[in-house]
């Protein structure tokens, strides 16, 4: 028989990507977070054989002699991670992560939530640990809005922009719209002045959602963080903010091209992201309903550890 | 008088960009090189100081003491190469280059190219080093062509693509094609299998090219060099091939869409590049006139320096 089976009031959710590790205490039947943890223990900073160890520490306090289980999703789930979980391919429903979660190896009552794939010939894509926060914001969703469907935006090193419609994901795209900003404040001539970090700069940042759209595109867009830098007045502290703005700008207006019928986006991301995100999504007219990342993560979650715990063993 | 104007048989065009140092001898007369030199001491491996002493010592057997005159273009006429030089407000001439030709401190007749740049509400942009290249691509051209005008395409890490009317630059623009190509592949996760050097695949290419036209645009068709690399059968070594596709179909997707009017391009660029380029714009039903940058390079120095060598002291 499963552990899971037990019945746990408790949940332990956890979110572990390339660079963050972060531990959520969940109380079940409130849904209410007891504790939390984070670091920055992403897979980066840790060798194979340091996963049980790590997830033991960060978590054995709250697992009463481990009684409460222990959901991983992420980057935690890939071959360079704990342990390689499966990349279900669509359409996916909440359900059917939860039949395919897989036990963590070396510890017991910790299970690891599968990513998503998409392969079809006009379109290959992967996903690992987004798509536990677009069931939480399908699950978050009034019941209305659930039976006609929602577009998610999930920004980050890897944004995504998935469609949900009845129960399941029905089709997903990644933009690397995170990476080519730390790659190109970091490695490129344009991006020089904004090695530093600076405050966000809303003027800097529409300026550069208004040169994703302009002639020659994201590539000469970027390359105008160095030449209006030299010539037009940008100055060195708003540089990342007009990266920052042409990329995201590239990234809304893709997006908008690919999927012409969105109207409404479910923007799901910390707190930082959404303030940006929601300028260029509104800056584009979509209407943005802002959910926050952990609060869809946690639903997400608890709604795979729910069925998972109560399935035939 | 200016040392320039004792009318000397001989030429020193030295191309002095941001990694790269290539200074050819040429005989003015019949345009023939005489010697040439190359090393990796561009802008990145020379501190201030260094500039007149690099030069001298890669030139200085040429000069016949002096008399023969050294015209540099590229980067190290911006304010972190030898000395700032000018960048001329588009339209130019290559005649309006040599009237603005500045001496290099601390050598006698060693002239430093100026740039151009372009400065308006829609566009901003700068280039240094690519216009004594578009005016040797200019000046190459048969007569009819030349009265037409010429749209010169001259990829690198700043790609540059340029109008060319009436003997005068009109518009270009810049796209970060090569610095975004080395960004992603060293420095993101979708490049990681192509960190090693692998030879160039051109199947993979034009996968990258047609991915580069498909939904979700460049930043998906970057990510796409992972999801392929895990369930298509995209091969680690392809994995570079790939991303110069999508990076350089985006090149040619953002300029079709800003100048569909363009037909033939002049095709300005090292051999390997070429090669690259050519299959691109040929996908994309552009007919493509290939010159070799050195070429142009001394043609469009040549006749700057004439003109130099020409004017009123």
């Amino acid at each position: 028989m499963s552990v899971a089976a037990d019945h746990a009031e408790r949940l332990i959710v956890v979110d572990w990507g390339t660079s963050n590790f972060r531990a959520f205490l969940v109380d079940i039947a409130s849904g209410d977070i007891l504790d939390s943890r984070r670091s920055a223990s992403g897979l980066k900073a840790l060798s194979q054989p340091e996963f049980p160890h790590y997830c033991a520490s960060q978590t054995d306090d709250w697992r009463d002699g481990g009684r409460v289980p222990v959901y991983l999703a992420g980057m935690v789930g890939s071959a360079r991670g704990w342990s390689e979980a499966p990349q279900l391919e669509l359409p996916v429903s909440a359900d059917d992560l939860a039949d395919r979660v897989v036990a963590a190896p070396g510890l017991d009552n910790v299970w690891i939530v599968p990513g998503v794939k998409q392969v079809t010939a006009d379109h290959v894509d992967v996903m690992r640990g987004e798509e536990v926060q677009a069931f939480g914001a399908l699950a978050l969703a009034d019941p209305a809005t659930r039976a006609a469907g929602v577009d998610c935006c999930l920004p980050g090193t890897h944004s995504k922009w998935a469609r949900l419609e009845h129960g399941r994901m029905t089709a997903f795209t990644t933009l690397m719209t995170g990476e080519l900003y730390h790659a190109v404040r970091f490695h490129t001539l344009p991006g020089e002045p904004a090695r530093d970090e600076a405050p966000f700069d809303a003027a800097a940042f529409r300026l550069g959602l208004s040169r994703a759209e302009a002639a020659g595109g994201v590539m000469h867009a970027l390359f105008e963080a160095r030449s209006r830098h030299l010539y037009a007045g940008l100055a060195a502290g708003q540089v990342g903010s007009f990266l920052s703005g042409v990329l995201i700008g590239e990234e809304v207006r893709a997006m908008r091209g690919a999927r012409p019928d969105i109207t409404t986006v479910q923007l799901v991301g910390a707190e930082t992201l959404r303030e940006s995100y929601t300028l260029a999504l509104e800056a584009a007219g979509l209407h943005v309903n802002a959910i926050d990342s952990d609060r869809a993560t946690l639903a997400g979650v608890s709604a795979i550890a729910a069925r998972h715990a109560s399935r035939p063993t």
